[in-house]
Formats: structure tokens, C-alpha cells, sequence
């Protein structure tokens, strides 16, 4: 897969995940301690976010990392 | 969880899922299309790998992105 779709599948789930929490994104970004922007950005596929965001996030939702990936 | 323990589980999990596979830092470098040395400093802990090349270890190691986390 290429390196642009890799981030935008990633944001595109995030973005699901958080909306099915009720999450606002400055509410997960918060959460987080992440830029409200930041995590827009990650959500439109703009960011090769890295291990350790990837597990903030995962915590902010209160999901595994794992889980930030589909299928 | 502190930043420093998130990369060395990242790293220790690589590594044996590489093992398992029966791959060698050098043959897992290849089939991702990384430096041996940049492999070797993930399994270390040492890198806050970024999503694309968790998609490229991935691919190398052909299991899906998630199962690079464990629980």
C-alpha cells in the first residue's frame, strides 16, 4: 500500500473510532495532550503519526493500539 | 505508559514475531525495504517507528499492521 493511503486509511479509522466515543476531536486531543490541530491533521491522512501518538491516541479512546488499525 | 517502555515492547514484540517467522534482521530488512541497522535499533527499542514503516514491517513480516501490538 502506498504511503499516502496508509495515512489516510489510518486517519479515516481514527476518525470513525473517535466519533463512535462522542468525541470531539479537541475533546480526544485533550485526552491525549495532543494539538486539536494535530489530530485533524492525522484525521485527513496528512501525518506518518509515530508509535508513541499512536498509543496516546489508543489511550485517549481507551482502546488497545492495536485495535487504530483495521483490517 | 512512558514513551520509552511503548518502543521496547514495540521492539520486543517485532522481534519475535520476526523470529517466529523464521526471518533475520538482515532478510526482514529486505522484504520491507529498510536499513538492517534501522531494524535492528526497532527491535532494540530504540526508534519511534512511524506508521508507514509499521506498514512496511507488516507487509515483510505478512500479517496485518494491528497484530505488531500486542494486548
Amino acid at each position: 500500500m502506498d504511503a499516502g493511503r496508509v495515512k489516510q486509511r489510518f486517519g479515516a479509522r481514527l476518525r470513525k473510532l473517535r466519533k463512535a466515543k462522542g468525541l470531539t476531536q479537541e475533546s480526544l486531543a485533550l485526552a491525549c495532550d495532543l494539538d486539536r490541530s494535530y489530530v485533524g491533521a492525522i484525521e485527513r491522512g496528512e501525518s506518518n503519526v509515530s508509535l508513541i501518538n499512536i498509543h496516546r491516541l489508543a489511550e485517549g479512546l481507551k482502546l488497545k493500539p492495536g485495535e487504530l488499525f483495521g483490517d
